[in-house]
């Protein structure tokens, strides 16, 4: 038996507890929120700086604002891939919408592999890769090849390995690898570095998504070798509804990736207005359009709070957060019917544990009613995100609590 | 001599007079603000409803409040489209930038046109119209032709008939004509019936890029047979800096429109989140990855202003502010050695003006600095944006008179 009391010690003594008092939470507001996966919660700090934003820089400042508004997706992107993605300055931009950047940067990698013949991608990626990449081997005449990954702990060397060499034997150089880091259903972590040495080995560029990820598990994208990455904003990293989202370019292939929406704003002196594109040499190519000046600020107030606790701990807290509900599964669910849908262990697993019910549709309806917000996602799974900066372990036993309730009734 | 008592007459007698008192200009404020066609000032009415939307919606709604925004690109896509520009319910969508929008709607031209060889465009259209166009000629191995149209009427019958002619006659069918509704430089209005038609007489869809027109300029896309469009937010419509684009797929094309970004939020049941891409039927299809909520809200927050002033009683004030400009450039600035850069023809200008200079670089530094805000243009012209919602006629008065001294000094 797990006493809530054991809930309210690890609270006490959590080294992070502090940060969730910089989040909205309006005071008797009593929802359990499991969906900081799916849009984080509200920092003060970015309430505070999107006022500043909208009545000063845009209200008064006008357009001479965008002098120091230009370079706002470079720079933000700096602080937030050398922060949470162990990038190097230069890499990455933030830009337009997941999806538009993954269209981007995979259309760029098919374009630099004119001879492969070959998408690789698993089954358990996000929807909207899928339908991305489907979108481009259609256009290309390519084939896309999905291999069966474990839906619990997804991609891995044998799975990913066996649907290269399927690729080679039938004589389809592979042109590219799309993968997430986090698996959006199971939470279950690739190992990036393993997964992107198999594609390079057979000389394929790796595209990750790390929405899944970002701000909650630590990335290395330059150790990992990674080529090319896309991620969101909205998730753990808490910028807001529809947060414009970023893209990584390794330095070392930057010279060969250029992406095919070409914009002003990934012009050299875009201000010029010449009439010939002339690609922006650096990461800035990756800027389209005017980029979203709202959203991005949100994006640079919520990656101070994150560098702030530092990933060591946000990581440290996360895995005793998914512990923690892994182990009420196992005490209240699984006599209920319940079966795990998350790596049991942690070094596979994200910020989110899922758990499978045949009943999960109703249960997670029911449960939102009652103020325990979490997702639904087909055809059986209830997914608790957990997000270390403002999650406590009483929220885990108290939501978990409801849903053995309800589940037993 | 025309005395500012004739500037303050007519602000007496302005029926949209008021409206000004609904934008953010902070008391002792003498800023003279030309750059509305860049940067719209912020409505009041935007910056408390964002408020609303990240303290209540987000912060305290969470996740849940998705129910609402769902479906925001469409619902003020329709609000858009139907008060100002001509649409009818269903063929616009609030999505992405305008660059990103203007590669969608003409990657997806292009493949329903698989016979065509020639994307038509004139050079007077805006540089990030060019780029894109260059970028998908290059991508499909198509001719780029670029006719020269007058550089202050803008592209006409004549100039697009004769490239149109030059494509036909080297035996290349012409697969999309793009063009600016309102030059971005010169201000010129093109004549869309006429240049819609024409491009249909020889089997071209045409696409329309409105940024400079929204708001200021009455567009009838219905009557005028166009096929698509494309248009910004930030301009006269006052959504903000970076404020999200929009999309117009006439009902009738709507079936051959594919466009090449396939994103989970244009997909058909997105949140069953099936493995196969199934495109939205309808305009939803434009709408790529999730929508930037704060963005979009502004959006409507600046067409409900619009609405309500009426874009007949818009119009008319805007040609008389632009007379107004004309009259004193003609009385105080041509002597000085400007000429005037934007048609005299009230019927074929605009809502901005521009002047040329051979020192205009030099005299639109010194003038911002002396708060008269306005856009200089390469090489030589400086551009007088005058939003008839809030720029007053002592405003143009006090701004020439300025920039008249300054030249004259």
């Amino acid at each position: 038996m797990i006493p809530r009391a054991q809930a309210e010690a690890r609270d006490a003594s959590d080294p992070l507890a502090s940060f969730r008092d910089e989040f909205a939470v309006a005071a008797g507001d009593s929802t359990v929120y499991f969906d900081g996966n799916s849009l984080g919660r509200l920092p003060y700090a970015t309430l505070g700086r999107i006022e500043e934003v909208v009545a000063r820089e845009w209200g008064t400042g006008l357009i001479r604002s965008w002098e120091s508004w230009v370079d706002l997706p470079t720079r933000v992107g700096d602080l937030l891939g050398t922060t949470l993605l162990g990038a190097r300055p230069g890499e990455v931009a933030i830009a337009d919408s997941t999806t538009v950047n993954l269209f981007k940067l995979a259309d760029a990698a098919l374009d630099a592999h004119p001879h492969g013949r070959v998408i690789v991608t698993d089954d358990q990626n996000f929807p909207t890769d899928h339908y991305v990449l489907q979108g481009l081997a259609a256009e290309r005449g390519l084939e896309l090849r999905t291999f069966a990954s474990d839906p619990v702990h997804g991609p891995d060397g044998d799975s990913l390995g066996a649907a290269l060499r399927a690729s080679h034997s039938t004589g389809g150089d592979v042109a590219l690898v799309c993968l997430s880091h986090v698996g959006y259903k199971s939470g279950a972590i690739a190992d990036m570095n393993t997964l992107t040495w198999l594609a390079h080995e057979v000389g394929a560029p790796v595209l990750w998504d790390l929405s899944h990820s970002v701000g909650s598990v630590p990335v290395d994208l330059t150790g990992s070798g990674a080529d090319l990455a896309v991620g969101c904003t909205y998730k753990y990293v808490n910028a807001g509804p529809g947060a414009p989202a970023f893209a990584y370019v390794r330095a070392e292939v930057q010279p060969f990736v250029r992406q095919p929406i070409w914009g002003w704003f990934g012009q050299e002196d875009q201000f010029e207005m010449g009439s010939e594109y002339r690609p922006s040499a650096g990461i800035r190519q990756q800027v389209v359009g005017t980029p979203p000046v709202l959203g991005i600020v949100a994006v640079e107030e919520g990656v101070r709070i994150l560098a702030r606790a530092g990933m060591d701990a946000l990581r440290a807290k996360s895995v005793e957060l998914t512990g923690f509900a892994v182990a009420l599964h196992d005490e209240w669910l699984a006599p209920l019917g319940f079966t795990l849908a998350s790596p049991r262990d942690p070094a596979r697993r994200g910020s989110h544990v899922s758990v499978a019910h045949p009943e999960a549709r109703k249960l997670c309806q029911a449960l939102i009613e009652q103020g325990v917000v979490l997702d639904f996602r087909t055809p059986d799974v209830a997914r608790l995100g957990l997000a270390p900066l403002y999650t406590r372990f009483v929220d885990v036993w108290d939501g978990m609590d409801r849903l053995r309730a309800l589940a037993a009734s």
